[in-house]
């Protein structure tokens, strides 16, 4: 089977155009030796436009509510003005990518999330179901993916996704035609063994490994429930799992910089 | 050849979701026996979302300018907002679209329109080329292609783009593949003898009925150009040009409402 790379690149690179363009860049390059998948983050535009609009945010317990008026500015600036301008940097690197949402060929099936503890987190969607075959027919066809973190449930209403389900729910579907890599940038060098220390960077955890660093308390808390997703991804089929720095993209898939999550 | 439909509908559709969603409905429906390819317009959105960002529309001579935060906010509500929201209505109807701007797959590549007697009309569009064979590999794998107002330059630009050109030269690169029709939605029943009475619409003109109609001055003025640019679409391979009601969409395609242009 060919390589697949499925990269999710979070708002710390949209935020910053030159910080993108640099990653444009890399992506393009990597483009040219595999097949490749994008997908983004939403970054701070979508708050900025909501505060010109004058709507106002809801967050119940820390956590952001996607009302309707929400709904329609991250699907404006995910699946208009973020996709499009990233699709277009890479169309001029010769890089041919296509930016879809979920609701695009029926891409990705979601759900609305059921209310929880009595809150509704409004229309933020759980992914249901990946459509591998019409993804890969693009892919085959010698095309990029850009994935918007949008979905839709098959009723027309188009739903919020988080980008790191997204990347994670396309690259076990994917696993059916592809060895896929699942890189998920991250503003650390890694998963590091001192939070604050760039060069404490694990370079490999196996199942093994990550007993033994959670069991010795030797990792960062935050980064359990992360490490714990790469493994249920390893587990559907996904090859590796590469957390790292986007600027460090061709390494990171080189297996010379970031960390890198393999079963034993 | 097989048929394919090309539809561009107006504002006056998009602006009205009652409106809206029932073409959508009849669009779903003529998707069912057709290749389809929509192509939707703007609408007052993008004027309302200015407004509320405080962003002045500038025109010269009244003719809209596309600034680069105009551009930002065409593209948030034509690629993102419309586009995505026209394609989860059609999936919810059994239609398996994917919607598009020029910059996805190097659809439509144009250039930025140059200066007209020293008016710079900003980020605007001249489309030079259709990547046909992109389109077809979606259609004949049963897509329905929506098609965003927006094009590219190949190099990283976006561009804003009249949405009846795309849907003429989207007809005529597709001419290569399909027999085409062309269907402009429009507010009046077709092309009237008497621009106050729906009932004195011509059903069919030829080009020498086109001469006769002209040299009666039987025909409103500002109807001359659409039907010149008929008449080259038809030179170009298109087989018919169909303008009438966005609300008979199925008569219209069935030849038994609107006006339908052809060569003799």
């Amino acid at each position: 089977m060919d390589t697949l790379l499925i990269v999710k690149i979070g708002g710390n690179i949209i935020d910053d155009e030159q910080k993108l363009s640099a990653f444009l860049d890399l992506f393009a390059k990597v483009s040219r030796q595999n097949s490749t998948v994008l997908i983004h983050g939403g970054g701070k535009l979508a708050t900025r436009l909501a505060q010109d609009m004058g709507v106002q945010q809801q967050l119940i317990d820390g956590r952001r509510i996607t009302d309707a008026e929400t709904l329609k500015i991250v699907t404006m600036v995910y699946a208009g003005y973020i996709n499009k301008n990233i699709v277009a940097g890479l169309q001029s690197r010769g890089c041919n990518a296509v930016g879809l949402t979920g609701a695009d060929g029926n891409a990705l099936l979601a759900h609305k999330r059921p209310l929880k503890n009595n809150i509704d987190y409004g229309f933020v969607g759980d992914v249901d179901q990946v459509h591998a075959a019409f993804l890969n027919g693009l892919l085959s066809s010698g095309h990029t993916i850009v994935l918007a973190p949008i979905t839709h449930n098959g009723e027309g209403q188009l739903l919020n996704t988080n980008a790191d389900t997204i990347a994670q729910e396309t690259a076990k579907a994917l696993s059916v035609f592809y060895n896929v890599s699942l890189v998920y940038s991250f503003e650390k060098a890694g998963v590091l063994l001192d939070a604050n220390d760039d060069a404490t960077v694990i370079p490999e955890i196996t199942p093994a490994a990550f007993r033994e660093l959670k069991e010795g308390n030797k990792i960062f808390a935050g980064m359990i429930p992360k490490l714990e997703n790469a493994f249920a991804a390893l587990d559907n089929g996904v090859k590796k799992v590469i957390i790292g720095k986007a600027e460090e993209l061709e390494r990171l898939v080189a297996g010379t910089s970031g960390t890198t999550i393999v079963n034993d």
